[in-house]
């Protein structure tokens, strides 16, 4: 393992510190835990607070995304474990300006636990809570870590019309409305060259070829569907939106956000050419993107490849949402 | 190799097409170049065109800073390798209202060359234009494809800096005083875990082993200073630091802007504890950067490392103008 790291029990903390430190105009650290939230309080005033979070090595996921018009806080748990109750309920009333505060939490079995543990420590200090899981990731039902779909990068797209909603003064009751709406339209499926490798684990999740990619893979390393000898990205694209198409059964008459998102060691030399063979198949399709982003969003430590998400806009104030400034790092 | 590409020979191309076609809002590519101007011609209305490039590889550099307050124009080339004269003076024609245009250029001798060229091709159109050649890289005298220093991330510094003063209205010479003034206090300094593969080349530019890193390494895979066991991140940024503190005496009286740049696949946790350590190191010294960024602006393909810029801020308009706004993909 050939890492820029200190101790590997601690880059957690030391992480969150330089984040925190490098970004003083955005991020404030609350004490004793790894939950950032946003340094300009006067942005929050009035409007529901938005928090997310979950395991740390997906930066900038999801602490990169505080900021006005998009999170209020983060949690950061130890790497691919979620935060703890205690700290997620530290968050929540950090993010709480008396209008309640909306959860958005990955579908894995360890975030939903303790992100319902502090929605019941927050409902004891009358601080009213709403939640979505967000399982955006189509590769595969049940999986490693989660019953059911996992929440990946598409995660982001929902962070950001959320918070650009609450910035315009939406009650809590209207957000969870817009999450309900926005989430069975949201679709992503990843596609990995390489495994990361976890600090304290100090080898790869998993092991493929040099001439092997795996399929559907998610976000820590679990396993996708199906494993193939390297392809030109051309055939990776067409793969990649052919399991979305079955999904969304994509039309040319209708709307759509497309985020392509690198994984962590994937240079955007790679994701712009991935890029470019997506919008060609897409105009095949009649389709042009409504909205579209290329970068590293939500990554998973040093895994090499990507995901494709795409959003279908049924409603044209999600376009207006994404669309909404922000002030945050990583957007 | 194995990458997200089609046809290695292609990448370019492919790659500027995908950057283009994923951000119509920001860029436009000039027909039968791979030049990249803003899409938004008002905003260069009556100001001085900043054009800047080099070989692709280095995503989001440069391409990715083109926009509203920083470039007007970026010139990619084949991977690693200088864009040509008569792609620099489409980009020069194009980003020229009247007023003139300056170039920035990394000092690799190709580089320098071409855009010499570049130039006098423009002073036969009456174009008038001044040039920086940046050699912020602190690492080596002469290098495999330079004389003198190399140009590395310090050079998107210059770009913001510059990017702004044009935007408020500075002349030619203005910036031309500006970028001589700045250039002497920019200093930059990296360290690689592993090489880059260039496509058309399948294999990495040089090998280190498992254990091994090597201090001062190029953005093209040139050799560094030293080669040595892998160190915890607080040594490596001890290393980096006492290297630019000798050549910038840094002092707590004076202010500095800091740059960790990940070099394309080492992941923001990586970037965020060596920028936690350095952080450390420079209180120790009574310094808190008055401005500092972390994240991957000037790559090396999937080069693992990373860089340290430092600039001496020795007039507060350079840090309004680091903070000016910007609408780019990359900044």
């Amino acid at each position: 393992m050939k890492k820029i790291i200190n101790d590997p029990s601690n880059v957690v903390p030391e992480m969150v510190d330089g984040l925190v430190r490098s970004y003083p105009q955005y991020l404030r650290q609350l004490p004793d835990t790894q939950a950032v939230v946003r340094a300009d309080e006067d942005s929050m005033a009035d409007k529901v607070g938005i928090v997310s979070g979950g395991g740390s090595g997906h930066e900038p996921a999801h602490a990169g995304f505080v900021g006005k018009g998009m999170l209020s806080g983060a949690v950061c748990g130890q790497v691919f474990t979620s935060p703890t109750p205690d700290q997620i309920y530290e968050a929540i009333k950090a993010a709480d300006h008396g209008k309640g505060v909306f959860l958005v939490v990955k579908n894995y079995s360890g975030d939903v636990m303790n992100f319902d543990m502090a929605k019941d420590l927050a409902e004891v200090d009358d601080i009213e809570t709403k939640t979505i899981v967000v399982d955006d990731d189509i590769a595969v039902e049940d999986s490693l870590y989660t019953q059911g779909k996992r929440g990946v990068a598409g995660t982001i797209l929902m962070h950001k019309i959320l918070g650009a909603a609450a910035d315009k003064g939406a009650s809590l009751d209207d957000l969870e409305k817009l999450a309900q709406e926005v989430l069975p339209n949201l679709k992503t499926i990843g596609i990995a060259l390489h495994a990361a490798t976890v600090p304290e684990v100090g080898k790869p999740g998993f092991e493929l070829k040099d001439d092997e990619i795996e399929y559907g893979v998610g976000i820590h390393s679990e396993p996708g569907y199906k494993r193939e000898k390297i392809k030109p990205s051309k055939e990776m694209a067409e793969e990649l939106l052919g399991q979305i198409d079955k999904t969304l059964n994509l039309d040319g008459s209708k709307k759509y956000a497309v985020l392509v998102n690198g994984m962590g060691a994937t240079p955007l030399m790679e994701q712009y050419i991935f890029a470019h063979d997506l919008l060609d198949l897409l105009k095949e399709k009649k389709i042009e993107p409504a909205f579209m982003k290329v970068g590293n969003y939500m990554t998973s430590i040093e895994m090499a490849g990507l995901s494709l998400t795409i959003l279908e806009l049924k409603d044209d104030q999600w376009l207006d949402y994404l669309n909404y400034p922000v002030e945050t790092i990583g957007w």
